[in-house]
């Protein structure tokens, strides 16, 4: 079931278990901040599901109905089919596509919630030489504007589109969600440190949303021993 | 030289004295906060000036040319024109107008920094009896697209527009901002304490500019002791 340089590892806060690729394919922090940022119902697709951690996370910690991961690298998606069968999860489907033709897959504005942790780079030239991790981590596939006018596509009226990204894309952001009908409706900053500026940034975005953002008060990842906050502790291993 | 209800007061971090109606019309915090994030130079014009603290300030601080204080409310531009006359200040003009009848004062392009700390309240029908209150705390005759249409028809390529509003405009601003050519390129939340969500927010734009925001580590206001933090008495009082 695993193949070479993969391995098992829980997924903290749940019973799950997941296949990663540790270094080469593996979630980090942003991941778990978005599962638990995510308030999410009824039918929930996941845009560039990767090992589909935040899909299956979400599904051991909220009640939802029925998951869809969206992942169009073939072996990655084959790696998160394996997380799926493995934990004998029926209601998570990967789906081995571009989230540019999902027309023919669902139909317009019958989601409920979508969430989606998509490669932070510019698609500026400068790219990984794997292909995997060139995928992931640059928007070759999946630029903001695709983000914005899928989830537009996918989600009903009120519908919820919860994204993590970089502080920095945070005016491409807002930008084209409003441009396709989703307004920013609660931000929260993660630093580091308390001292620091913000290095991730979560949103929550409401399809035919009003005007009008909650800023919420920072995350704070580290205290000043370096260890984990409270909270941070609390967002991975509390009870939900 | 002073009407009924008005008092002098020192200008803090400079020599100047202003003139203004404690509890009626006098600045607050968010004024001294902007003079300070606001780096300006060559021709500043600043947009609704009030009591013309913000560019008194700059003057005193940073190495301006001249100043333009726009402001409709005749009594308060009277005010302001009183101040300035009592510092002797002979590089900032104020202006009686309405900041959308700008383009017979000013060539179009021509200025190097814009300074705003318009109304925060959206004109939703609820408004002070008082009009001078109500036009200086809501969007009556100067919305955020007011300002954004302005700035671009002000400012030089590569000028710079510098806000300070409440953090639930946030989308609305930078929506605004890029619709007329001004990209948000830096972002300061202001948050009352230092576990508390932001009370106010702090934006540079630049005129032409490249998408690409610079999220800036947090501005606290009071420390656990209620007190001025280090940072805010250095904004107060420091040397510049």
């Amino acid at each position: 079931m695993l193949l070479e340089g993969e391995a098992i590892d829980k997924i903290p806060g749940s019973d799950l278990e997941i296949i990663q690729n540790r270094g080469k394919f593996s979630y980090g922090i942003d991941a778990i901040l978005l599962s638990e940022f995510a308030k999410s119902k009824g039918e929930v697709v996941d845009l560039g599901t990767g090992t589909g951690i935040i899909l299956m996370r979400i599904l051991a910690r909220q009640n939802i109905k029925r998951g869809y991961g969206i992942e169009v690298q073939t072996s990655v998606a084959e790696m998160a089919k394996r997380s799926i069968s493995h934990n004998n999860i029926d209601n998570i489907e990967i789906i081995n596509e571009d989230l540019n033709n999902l027309e023919n897959i669902f139909k317009k504005h019958s989601i409920d919630t979508v969430v989606s942790n998509p490669p932070y780079m510019k698609n500026d030239g400068i790219i990984n030489k794997d292909e995997n991790l060139a995928l992931s981590r640059h928007e070759i596939l999946c630029s903001i504007e695709d983000i914005a006018r899928v989830s537009s596509y996918l989600l009903k009226p009120l519908g919820k589109l919860y994204l993590v990204h970089r502080p920095d894309r945070l005016v491409d952001i807002i930008y084209q969600l409003r441009e396709h009908g989703l307004e920013a409706k609660r931000l929260r900053m993660v630093q580091p440190k308390i001292n620091r500026a913000p290095n991730l940034i979560l949103i929550e975005a409401v399809k035919g949303g009003k005007s009008e953002i909650r800023v919420e008060k920072p995350l704070i990842v580290y205290n000043e021993r370096d260890e984990y906050t409270q909270e941070i502790m609390n967002i991975y291993y509390g009870r939900c």
